[in-house]
């Protein structure tokens, strides 16, 4: 049947290369689409359309932005200027900034080390840290520190050791974000892992 | 940071009005399509829009298609012409299709009757369905058999009562099809109903 219907089958091939979409729930949304009004997936073409052609990397921290130039972030006057939060992708500093906690500035690696998936330093924002990480005209060192909130994760931990061992050479303060028991969790249900970095972590109360 | 983003934030909101795809799951899609090629947006956004041009109702059975007039079944001179398997969606078709067992006709009700969300029959291709049913000029009944494939659910079995009353009266040979225990079901995890089901419609060996 479906095979006789081509823009159908074509809609759910592409629907299916969405990551976390398999081929049934692509057929799902294809025939809800199907049926929705004509506004709603017009909305749906024009917002895919914005997205392509209107945002991009900021040229200072490398998040994405719709802004000319630089964005929010690099260009607000009232964030210290003195720390810089390092992360793998641009919707990490949504989750830090909801936060509240942090008010210095970003710094997005688009990734981490990888070598299992061929990814080097090279292919990631590390040079452009760095550079932003030189001291000013005036030899003064501008960022003091950093903070490396990277993913709990091999690659993320690996990025970690790489970037620690260089900032230890320029001198500047370097700290991961802590692991642990998250808030409102049970402890029958925490893994071995976390549960040992945070009794290793333990705060004196 | 999000809401500095509009083009971003709309194509998260148009998304996860899709079924199934909640705020979380549309952000990561959204982040997903920012960073895809170009030319896979394009065909997304090529895809949705031929979807809602090229496809439309069979004027006969009511299920989708692409072809300039009827659908392929209801064109095809090699199927038969006296059974008739009503179903609900346009996707079921695939299915039944797939099982390779009927090779009559079908008729597309476009959802089933629904007291609770307000789908009366008037609201189904129900009586296109009895437009079908009716005799040729001849006086003679072409489709002697109707075979009511619709799901095992609440509004499903609203509807076959419905349809097999009517159809009682109308003289024409009507079966539902069986409910019973999966292929490859493992009895120790079907329900108690549909167990009773299989039991009650055994089958002589």
């Amino acid at each position: 049947m479906l095979q006789k219907i081509p823009s159908l089958n074509q809609l759910i091939h592409e629907l299916s290369r969405l990551p976390g979409i398999g081929p049934k729930t692509a057929q799902r949304l294809a025939y809800f689409i199907l049926r929705a009004p004509n506004e709603y997936v017009q909305g749906v073409r024009d917002a895919l359309k914005a997205v392509k052609e209107r945002i991009h990397d900021c040229p200072i921290c490398f998040s994405f932005t719709e802004e000319e130039d630089m964005c929010h972030v690099c260009k607000d006057p009232m964030r210290a200027g003195d720390s810089l939060c390092v992360v793998e992708d641009p919707a990490d500093i949504e989750r830090i900034e909801s936060s509240g906690v942090f008010r210095g500035r970003y710094h997005v690696l688009h990734g981490a080390i990888s070598p299992l998936d061929g990814i080097s330093p090279q292919d990631l924002k590390i040079q452009a840290l760095l550079d932003r990480l030189e001291p000013g005209p005036d030899g003064e060192q501008v960022i003091t520190e950093v903070i490396l909130a990277l993913d709990a994760d091999l690659e993320g931990d690996t990025t970690v050791l790489y970037l620690a061992k260089i900032l230890k050479d320029m001198n500047i303060k370097t700290s991961r974000i802590a692991h642990g028991v998250p808030i409102g969790g049970d402890i029958d249900y925490i893994d071995y892992r976390t549960l040992g970095r945070a009794i290793e972590n333990r705060v004196q109360v």
